[in-house]
């Protein structure tokens, strides 16, 4: 089976963000042949379109060609405020800029937040706005929807719910076929 | 008639943007007891949970208490990407945190955008935000949706349209009449 | 102090729908003042424009002319594939023509379902309707949300879950509070 | 190239609806394999669980036995109260219920309304429901947003804008190779 390559990337800067843990513990649970990097978003500056025709910060050129290599994305959303977060739109609004690398690629999106409704409002948003505009694949279905992450990780942030880590690894299996599909 | 203090933030950094100036134009066309300041989101730094808990930086400091100072906020709103820009959304994810100045103050929305659809995406997505987590009391009509915004200011940034000038008039009249019902 | 009449609309046709309780138990735990009629949206047919311009069908009469005397609607949503009850929103359908009773007028949303989410996403649909589109003056905090709710209310349809009794008898005060600032 | 069965479902029961017009023009313009039934809304009643507990109506179980024998689904969508029409979102609530013809099938989302923002609103709404709830495989791009409907069709219902025919021609084009991926 040939290799997958998924570009993951968080939606939070704090260190120690559970979407972030999430993110590693796709990398323990994936198919060996999906290989994850994670990219952090802490060197993206603010979109400004003023900046951007000077031509595109390194952090955004780093990004973009992050995208363009890889097979797939995977985006781990926390709730803020009933949405995306700023810090991930912000990366997307860059990212959905010539030559557009998110265009047309597979995608899937996961969440985790300590409150009880598991990034549903955040994810609907964020599903928006990567089919209608960004026209990608996004798989549909199943759906990770982690609330109460305190409960789930410990305090070294590994994933200790043993149940989740087996819908995870069940979550990543469909994702390998979804990408699959597209290729 | 008491003054009212409106603060206008405008979802743009772009020193051209249309949504600066049609915060400009909102400063031209408002009745006399309305006072509009325009807070600049230039200097706002991303969301980060970590910087937060050493105390908010300076100029989220001078946003929250822009915020908190005034009346009623007024949110003009590019649509990116069939959203809220980042750079909004990363600007109220600062502000919806304690001592959540955001919160119960009156709102409204207004867009301008080149292309046809005039913002009314992003103005959805902002409205959700808005009323749901913040329990902003936001207008519900009229909508300001200004598409083709490129036929309707000039040059130096003046909106000529006359329509739109009489109907933004006409949307500041009732803003603030919304205001001082919620005073 | 001054009776408020309240329509509560159930977006469920069963008769053991959990959001048919759900309003009952309103009118057990409501203020005194505040006098609500269920409206049973059963006789409602399927909305056609065709049928509309030879006249409104005696029961859509009956629910406009219930809008028009009510202070204030409170519109109780079950979840169907994530959004609005086809049922509900064709109440609505019909409802926003001429005279337009709903138009401008206080409101509030609640939901139960059986699922962990609430009826997040079909709540979050409803108010874009009811802001948006009808003006409605839709209160935004507290939200009830009834997860598991076969849990809560027992055989006989009464809400024996205490919490959520508190609950929803703190809510209805402050929904009477809301109705009363708009009258 | 082997025939695809489309079905065709318009959100409006009126006789001389704008969205039954565009289904009739994609007959005209859809590539010959490509065969299309048209579903009418008519006779499906409002949802009611007790009913359905005593087995679908007649109706229901056309509407079911002709999603099942389709490749895939047209939605023409008109936009009611800023949101998909009641007299659709019910129907899609019965056909989304056991053995649940719609699960996974692709499908697509066309829209035409006498107002400027095309259905936008409708269509959003539609796509959440139709991914997210029922994992359809909802085609992204291309968008087809009429505006000034009565503008482009003709007093017998024709499609008679030239530029508006050319884009369904090549939306139905794309349609059948998403379609053929998912076969």
């Amino acid at each position: 089976m040939n290799n997958l390559r998924i570009l993951g990337i968080a939606g939070s800067l704090r260190q120690k963000s559970y979407n972030k843990m999430l993110l590693r513990a796709v990398q323990d649970v994936a198919p060996d042949h999906l290989l994850m990097n994670i990219f952090d978003l802490n060197d993206i500056p603010l979109y400004n379109g003023d900046v951007e025709s000077e031509g595109d910060p390194p952090a955004v050129k780093h990004l973009k060609k992050a995208i363009d290599q890889a097979d797939a994305v995977l985006f781990a959303t926390p709730e803020y405020n009933y949405s995306i977060p700023g810090v991930l739109k912000n990366a997307i609004d860059w990212a959905s800029r010539p030559p557009r690398p998110l265009h047309g690629k597979p995608a899937a999106i996961i969440g985790a937040t300590m409150g009880q409704y598991g990034t549903v409002r955040a994810q609907n948003h964020l599903r928006q706005v990567l089919t209608a505009s960004q026209n990608m694949m996004v798989m549909n279905k199943p759906e990770i929807l982690i609330a109460k992450a305190q409960e789930k990780f410990d305090k070294d942030g590994n994933l200790i719910d043993g149940l989740t880590r087996d819908f995870l690894g069940k979550f990543m299996h469909h994702f390998a076929q979804w990408v699959e599909r597209f290729k």
